[in-house]
C-alpha cells in the first residue's frame, strides 16, 4: 500500500549552513527538510553575518563547528578530512553569489535558496562558477518537490493533455497588504538585498519556475505591469504578467503580496489540445485532470491514478496529507541521491530531478525582464 | 426567515420576443427568466429570420401573435391597444441594433441580450436610439443579477474592503476546444454575426461587465493578447488582458473557450486596502469575504451576513441554492419594476438596478480595444 | 450542447391551491415550481383557513376563483366545465389528508407537500383514498427532482457501484438552534399540526426518502435516538437513526435542526461492492463517483458523464447552476407529463417518475418508527 | 509571522524501537515523527519478532545496538549508562502489552502505537503497569497532534460553541473493500493479533478518541451495529455507533474500511448551543467555526483566528500546509517536552498534552463495548 521514498541512513551527508540563524525563517525549514529523510547531518555553520549571532545560533543547534563567516568556513571545511560535503545557503538574496562561489570553487556541493541572486550580473557569474566547478548546484525551488507537481509534469510529458495552449499561474499572498517592519518583510522589500523585484522575485519566480517545470515549455517573452501599492514600498508588491512560449502557447502570471485572504495560494492551471490539469499549493495532495469531454478526475498522491514520478516522492498512504516540509524535503532527498551518486563517480538515476543553476538564472532573468518591461509600459521583453 | 423578492402578479407586462425560435438556446432562458416571478406574459413574437420557423415556434409556444419579421411586429404591436409593452431581443449579435431601433422608436421597452451589438458603430447608434427614446433599455448581463454579486457590489460601495488595488476576473469555458459545427458554435465564431471578438465578445464582455459592476471602477486602458488556437477559427478563442482603472487599480482578465475542465467558470476576485472578496458563478450562493488580518468568512445568500442588496433578489432560504435562471430572472424582475414605475410616470426605487445601453457600449468598446491592442502586439489602448 | 427539458406550453394544466397564503413559505415555492416550465396555470385557490386571508392572498395572486375553504373549492371546481384539473396542497401537515380526500374523490389530481400526513392513521386513510380514486397523487419530495439525484439512481440501477453495503444520509439545519416564534417554526414544532416527529418529520423524511429513492433498497427496520435539545420543545430537533435494509445493507441517518453552520445540508453517500457515490443538496449540480481503485470523478449536470435520467430534467448547460426551484419544478413537470398522459388515457413515459402516496406512507411510518424506537431506548422497530 | 514550535537540539533523547522492521508501515512514520523536530535520536532496536529481520533492518537504519527481542533489549538498555531513555512500540496490537511492561518496569518511557492492546484484559494490566512505573506512557493517537484539532479543543474549552449537544465523527476508508492479502491488511483483519474489533479497533478508536479529546465530554454508553461485509472477514469492516455522553450530548460514529472513494476521511463535527466546529483530517490546516447566526469562518493554522494551542504546534506560515507527519511529530514533541521535564524532576508545562494509557484503555473499552453491543443487536452498553 505504501510506496515511495524509503529511508536510507547509512553514510549521512555532512552538511553545513550559511545563514539561518535564530530569527531567520527559511533556515529552519531547510534544516527540517534536510533531516526528514535522514540523509544529511548538519555539522557546521556560519549562521549569521554577525559572528556573535552565528555562535549563539550554532550553540542552540548543537553544531560541531561554528564559523564567523562563510569564507572562513569554506576554507577550513575544505581542508578537514571529514569536512562538509555540501552547504545550504539560506541568506538574503544578495549574499548568495559570494557565498556559493567560495564553496563551489572548493568542490563543496551547494544547496541554495531562491531566487538565485539579487542581480542578473551575479546570476551569470554564479552560473559560470557552477559550471567550472565539479560540485553540484541545487536550487530550492521547493514547490517542484511536491509529488503532484511531478505527477503533472509526467502527464504533460506523456502527452495526456496534448499540445499546450494556455498556462495560468498565480501566487498571491496578503502578508504585505500593510507596511510591515519585521525582519522577513524588511529585507524582502529592500532592493539592495532582495533585488529589483519584490513580489516578482520572492514569489513570482516560484510561479514562473513551476510553470516551466510542469509544462516543459520554453518562455520566449513577457509583458509586465508591476505595482508598488503600499506607500513608500521600493519594490513591486503586485505583478501582472503576460507570457509567450516557444511553439505558440500563451500564459498569464500573477504574483501579489497585497491580496487579502490569500496565504500562499500558488496555483497552476495548464490547458492543452486534449485536456487540462489544475493544482494548488494549499491543497497539494490532489491533482485535477480533465481529459476533454470526460468528467474531471481527482488524482491523489500515492492513490489511484498517481504514477511513478509522484509515488517515488511519497512517504505515507493517500488521504494522509503531506505538505510543504515534505515537498521541501524531496528537493533535499533528490540532492542527496545526486550527491551519493557523485561520491561514487556516477550520475544519479534519471528519475532524480532538482532545480539547477540554469533554472536560477532563468528566474533572475524573469525578474529583470519584468522590471524592464514594466518600466517600458509593459512592452514585450525577450527572455533571451 | 425567508426574505426577498415577492410575487406580484397583477397586471403582468405584455412581452414580445425577437429571435429565440425552436433551436435557439438563449431564447428559452429569457422566457423562463421572464416567467419565473410572474411579472411578464409573452404574447407576441418574431422568433426567427425565417418566417416559417417563426410561425412554427410561435405555435409551439402558444403565442397570441406571431410575425414574420421584427419590423412588422414593431409596427403592428405599437398600434394595438393591448400591444406589447416590452420586447426581448435574443437574436445573434449583428441583428441587435436594427431590431432594437424599431421598438425603441415606437416607445416599446427593449430587453436585449449581450453583447450590445457586433460592431462599435452599431453600438454607438444604439446608444443614440435609446437616448432619444422614452422607452427603457435593459441589457441582460445576467450575472449582475446574482444576489451575491449584488452583495459584493454593496460591500465595495460601503467601503468594507477599502480602496481597491487589484481586480482578477476570468471566464474560462471548454466547449470550443475542438472545432464545432452546431448552431450555437457556428454563429458565435463567425465575425459577421458575432463581431470581431470571439471569446472576448461572448464571455469576455461578461467578465469585464461584472468587474466594473462590482468594483464601481472606471476602466482606463487595456493591453490584450488574443489567440485563435483552433485551426481555421476566425475569431479569438482565448484572451489575456491587462487592465488599468482610474485611481490606480490594476486588473487581469482571462476569457477562454479552449480550457478543458472549465464549464462556465466565471470568477471575480477583488482586493482592496482593507480586505478581499471572491465569488464564482458555478457556486453562486456564496461570497468569500476576508477582512485583512481576520479569518475568511463565507457569506451565504439570504443567510447571516447578507445585506439588503442581495436579500431583495432572493427567493428561498439559505442552503437552498438558487442558480443561473434565478439570476437571469432577477434582471427581468428589475426590468419589470422599472417598467411598472414607468407606467405611472415614476422612477423606479433606487435599489432597482439593471445593465444599461451604456454598459453595452462599454462592452463593445472593450471588445474593439482588445482586438486593436492585440493587433498592435498588446499595446495599451484607451477605453475612451 | 443543451439537452433536456423543453418547454411545452399548449394546453396548460389548470391548477388550484390549498394553503399558501401571503405569509406562507412553501406555497410560493410551489407556485414558482408550477410556473417554471409553463405547464400549469394557477386559476383557483383556498389559500388560508381564514376566509379573509384567502381572499386577500387570492387577490394579490390575481386568481380567477378564490374560495373560503377547500371543501367548497373541491365541490365547485369539480362541477365547472373548465375547473381545475389538479390541486396543490401546501397546508400544515395535519390538514393534508382531509384536503386531499375532497379532491381525490372528485377526480382532481393532487400534488401534496410532504410529509404525507401528521399521523399514521391519516396516512393509511390517504393511501386508500388515493387508491380508490382515478386521479393521480404526487408527493413533493422535491429533492428527488434534482437531476444528479436521478443520475445517482440510474447509476445504482445500472450496477455501477455494485451491490450496496452502506448508506449514509444526513439532513442537518440550524434554524431551530434557539427557540423561534415565527410562523414557520411555530407549526413545525407543534405536534398537533406537524405530527409526532419534529426534525424527523420535517427533514428526516426527506433524507429517508432520498436514500430509498437512489438506492432502490427496501428498509427493514430502524433504531432511533431522538432528542429535543431546546428547552420546552415538544418534538424532536435532532435524530440519530440506524437503518437496516433488506439484503443486508446498513445505514445511518442524521437529521437535525440544531447544528449551527448547517443551512440545508442534505447529503447522501452510498457505497457498494464496486464503487461509491456522493451528493450534496447545497452543491446539487455535481455527483462524485468513485469506481473502486480509480480516481474520483466529478459528474456534472448536463455535462460529460451525465446520462439520460439527469439530462431530461436539465434546462441549461453545465456550469450554469440549477438549484432548488428547478429541482422542485422537475417534480411539477413530471406531474404535468403524467397528467397530460392521463388526459388522453395513457400511461406516462416510463422515464417519468415522481414520489407517490406510498412513498408518503413510508415516510410517515419512518417517523412513527423513530418515535416508537426512541421511546423504547432505541430498540429496533420494523418498518412493516 | 512564523510562530510555533522551535527547534531544540541539545541533548536529544535516546530512543529505541520495538517493531518497525523493513516491511512495516507505521514504524517508518514513527521514525520520521521522532526525527522531525530533532528531539530524539534512534539508537537501538528490536525491530522484528524474527531476529534475522531485526538485524537486517537495524543495519539499514544504522542503529548502534540491535537486539533479537524486546525483553533482551529492555534488560540490557536499562543497564547501560547511555541506554535508551524511551522506546517506541510499533508492533501489531497483541504485542503492545508484553513489550511495554518490560520497559515500564525498568523506568524507560514508552511511546506506544494505538490501539493500546488487542484485549481488554491486557489493557487493564497495561494501565496498572504504567501506573506503577515512574516512567511516562504516551499513546500515539496521532490525530490529536494536528494543530487545528488543538484549536478546536481550546475553543470548546473556552465556551465558544456553548454547551455541546451533538457530536458527529466518522472515519471511512476504502482499502479493504475487497479481500487483501498484503501484510498491513493481513494482521489487521486477524482477531488474534488485531483484537476483536476490525475497523472499530484500527480507526474507530481514532474517531472515538478525537471526539472525546476535542469535546472533553465523558462517553456514557453506546449502541453499535457492526458488519463484516467482505466474505470471510473475521472482524468488522464497517461500524455504525450511537453515542451518549454525560450531560446529555449525543453522538454518531461511523468507521468503515469498505467505503470506496474514502482514503482516510476522518472528520469531526461538534455542535453546541452557541456554535459549531468542523474539521477534516484530509484538509487538516483549516477549522470551520460558525458562531450561531453569523457567517462561517475559516480559521487557518498559524493564521488569523488561530490561538496558542494550535500555534505552539505549528512550524511554517499559514498557507504552507503541514500534514500527517507533522501532526504525528507533534505527539513526539509533546512526549519529548514531558521527558525533558522528567529528566529534571519537573512536570511539563501545562500546555503539553499527549494521549495517555487511560485514553488507551478507553479506546479498548470502546472496541469491546461495540462488539458486545452488536452481539446483543445494538443494545446499549455502558462505557463504565
Amino acid at each position: 500500500m505504501v510506496t515511495g521514498r524509503s529511508e536510507e541512513t547509512s553514510g549521512r551527508i555532512r552538511l553545513g549552513m550559511v545563514g539561518g540563524g535564530n530569527d531567520a525563517f527559511i533556515g529552519g525549514v531547510h534544516r527540517i527538510a534536510a533531516r526528514l529523510d535522514d540523509k544529511f547531518e548538519l555539522v557546521a555553520g556560519a549562521l549569521s553575518s554577525t559572528p556573535e549571532k552565528s555562535r549563539e545560533s550554532g550553540a542552540v543547534l548543537g553544531l560541531d563547528r561554528v564559523y564567523d563567516d562563510f569564507k572562513q568556513m569554506a576554507i577550513r571545511e575544505a581542508r578537514l578530512k571529514s569536512g562538509i560535503e555540501a552547504v545550504s545557503i539560506v541568506t538574503p538574496n544578495h549574499v548568495h553569489y559570494a557565498a556559493a562561489r567560495e564553496f563551489l570553487k572548493r568542490g563543496i556541493h551547494v544547496i541554495c535558496d531562491k531566487p538565485l541572486t539579487s542581480t542578473l550580473v551575479d546570476a551569470k557569474k554564479l552560473v559560470k562558477a557552477a559550471e567550472s566547478s565539479c560540485a553540484l548546484f541545487i536550487l530550492t525551488h521547493n514547490y517542484t518537490g511536491y509529488p503532484m507537481v511531478r505527477q503533472a509534469r509526467e502527464m504533460v510529458a506523456n502527452g495526456e493533455i496534448g499540445k499546450i495552449r494556455v498556462v495560468q499561474v498565480e501566487y498571491p499572498q496578503d502578508w504585505l497588504t500593510e507596511q510591515q517592519d519585521f525582519k522577513q518583510a524588511e529585507w524582502r522589500t529592500d532592493p539592495e538585498r532582495s533585488g529589483t523585484g519584490g513580489a516578482t522575485g520572492d514569489i513570482g519566480t516560484h510561479a514562473f519556475n513551476i510553470a516551466c517545470f510542469v509544462t516543459g515549455l520554453k518562455p520566449e517573452s513577457l509583458a509586465a505591469d508591476l505595482q508598488a501599492f503600499v506607500p513608500g514600498r521600493r519594490v513591486d508588491d503586485n505583478a501582472h504578467v503576460l507570457l509567450r512560449f516557444e511553439g505558440g502557447a500563451r500564459g498569464m502570471l500573477w504574483s501579489s503580496q497585497v491580496a487579502p485572504g490569500n496565504e500562499n495560494a500558488l496555483r497552476l492551471r495548464v490547458y492543452g489540445e486534449k485536456g487540462g490539469l489544475e493544482w494548488a499549493q494549499e491543497d497539494p495532495n490532489y491533482l485535477w485532470f480533465t481529459p476533454y469531454g470526460e468528467p474531471k478526475r481527482l488524482i491523489t498522491r500515492n492513490g489511484a491514478g498517481a504514477g511513478d514520478a509522484a509515488n517515488r516522492l511519497s512517504r505515507v498512504p493517500p488521504g494522509h496529507p503531506e505538505g510543504y516540509l515534505e515537498g521541501f524535503a524531496n528537493i533535499y532527498s533528490e540532492a542527496a541521491d545526486a550527491i551519493i551518486a557523485f561520491r561514487s563517480g556516477n550520475s544519479p538515476d534519471p528519475s532524480v530531478i532538482y532545480p539547477t543553476v540554469q533554472d536560477g538564472l532563468n528566474g533572475v532573468r524573469f525578474v529583470a525582464a519584468c522590471v524592464q518591461s514594466s518600466a517600458r509600459n509593459a512592452a514585450w521583453v525577450k527572455l533571451e
